[in-house]
């Protein structure tokens, strides 16, 4: 807006307050997961036996809390790499990211119903669809601001970008597939997930110098 | 209070700190709109029929969740650009942000009513009587920041500052107006609110540079 | 912890994680505030004639809603005055603040307690009492500060010291007057706390600069 | 991933983004446990005689809230000395401490646990192996960064980091001792944290120059 809006330390401090807030995000929802782990209501005469019954029955919460928590932990750290290198922004940017947190804030949602109904195929679904459009969202993040030359510190090495699309495209993918595997066995969609953090994380490591 | 509070890189550090609890005050705002999204409660054996038709009569609260992420977003979006010149502060300027960021912190409120009654004409009104609110209070903010030149590390371009007024306060009038169009058709005031959404975003693009 | 950990410049950053924690806490207290405004349930064809009651009828929890937001938004104003010229810590302002932050984190309960039993004497005395607890801590983070000259970027005009510690105990033997007033009329001792905010608000703007 | 990303200045912003986020989770949960202190509902005629009994017997979670806010502090404290000295990272010391941080982020559930069957044994060993988790994995990031000197701004007095050790260690031992205990008494388990508590401030205020 001003002159000096325009100049590279004030930039920098723009895009910190777009960081600020999405990682205020990132943290909330990430906290609000453990509220849709609800203490039981057992008459005090039966607490002794019948809560380690109770409290292992809520494992599909426990699971649906491991599971998100993983899963926005991994968003945020992909984010983090995605914002690293970047200086300024634009609309689009600014755009895409709000779109993207949407989704970040929206993940306790398909979690309480995974963590409801988790045997069934539907909740199963929504919860890979929420995944894949927030995997696909930072995808376009990337692939947006490493076009854009001038929102980006220096350019980019290009197989680096590369390999970015290209992870980001397969993991989404696999989370839609996983959604045609619940139709056969919801089991077999959840641990398909599971499988893909772990090869994710490992892929990660190996080609990402730290 | 002491000299070296006065200097420069203080005030901008003092600037931070209020830009800081503001944007957290945002951040959970914006993610408190998902607990308002339930899971609906199902006995066992009807899960597989009754979920899906359960998930869709949510609707109106996806709605709800969909329009105050992208007007507490808008809010944060304007926020940014006027508290980015800005490098000291008063007191009414702290007031009035404070008072705004009351509206900001209540939209979950108005939000929650009108997942729950939003085919009804008091919580639509209550809605857009919130939202013009807000949108009146950060149009008094920057009115008041540019018309205090010491506030800000600059002086405003006139034009700018003028637009951005006529703009505030057209945004807030037309969400009075949509009150006025809820008495005849709740649907219509609530389509008037997405319309806005859909104009303002567009002239903002035109007008402003990034 | 290391040499270089007690530069100034470390010593800053220190100070700034603990003010951003604060910050975080100030900002979540402030909008959970609103998560006690409940949506009425009223049967669908009750909807139009009952709401405006019963919407009417929740007014002592936006009164609770206004007046906690108002007391953390001062709270944190005055603890933004006190932290302002600090620049280091040490272990006793590290508790001294922790245990403030304990009774920020807990204002949402007695304003809870307030909204559901606010024509109740002892809700208004839980509240006044944690208003007073509150505020008697920042004035003892404020004096632990001043008399330790090293956790200063610069020694404290003695005359705004005193001040600020005469407000500090005055707004909190009045906050504990209001209780013995509740006892005779707890809708007495209410506006008690509406005349000291608006007063201290006053008197704060004539004595500070700012 | 760029040249610049690898410099001292942009290591330091990154590390800034790791530790925000963390405060932003322990400023979440912290705030959090306040919602699990419930306003008891008694019909209005009598809440004159019975509120105050119903406000004594929340005693367990009013103890929750007190311990877990205490807990969560001193996490933090430890967290806040161990991150000083790091300017750099790498993704074991990432993973590590969001494994930490998905402990801090479910203490509010064994809070909330304790503060309903506090009185059984159970809860009172949920709490306490959750805490020895917490402080296991905080041992652990700081054990992991000392033995990394490239993450560190200067090597750590080796003292220093033995002491920290056994801290830690003795501290983690303890609250799986309790454990043991609370098959004798759950109270003296409970009894047992407030003491551990009491001896690590006294201890780490001997032995830490602030």
């Amino acid at each position: 807006m001003t002159a000096a809006a325009e100049s590279s330390s004030d930039a920098g401090r723009d895009r910190d307050r777009i960081v600020n807030l999405s990682d205020g995000i990132f943290a909330i929802a990430i906290t609000l997961l453990v509220l849709d782990i609800r203490v039981p209501t057992i008459p005090e005469n039966l607490v002794a036996s019948e809560l380690p019954g109770e409290l292992l029955s809520l494992w599909p919460r426990y699971l649906g809390y491991f599971l998100s928590f993983v899963s926005i932990s991994v968003f945020w750290m992909i984010h983090h790499a995605i914002f690293r290198p970047i200086r300024a922004y634009d609309r689009t940017l600014l755009y895409l990211n709000f779109l993207f947190l949407m989704v970040v804030a929206f993940v306790p949602f398909p979690t309480a119903l995974l963590g409801e109904y988790g045997n069934h195929q539907l909740p199963v679904a929504i919860y890979a669809a929420t995944l894949a459009t927030g995997r696909l969202l930072l995808t376009a993040i990337h692939s947006y601001s490493t076009r854009n030359g001038r929102l980006l510190a220096e350019l980019q090495d290009p197989t680096m970008v590369r390999f970015f699309l290209i992870r980001g495209l397969t993991i989404s993918a696999m989370f839609l597939i996983s959604i045609g595997i619940s139709f056969l066995s919801v089991r077999a969609a959840i641990w398909t997930w599971f499988i893909m953090i772990a090869i994710d994380a490992i892929v990660a490591r190996r080609r990402l110098p730290h």
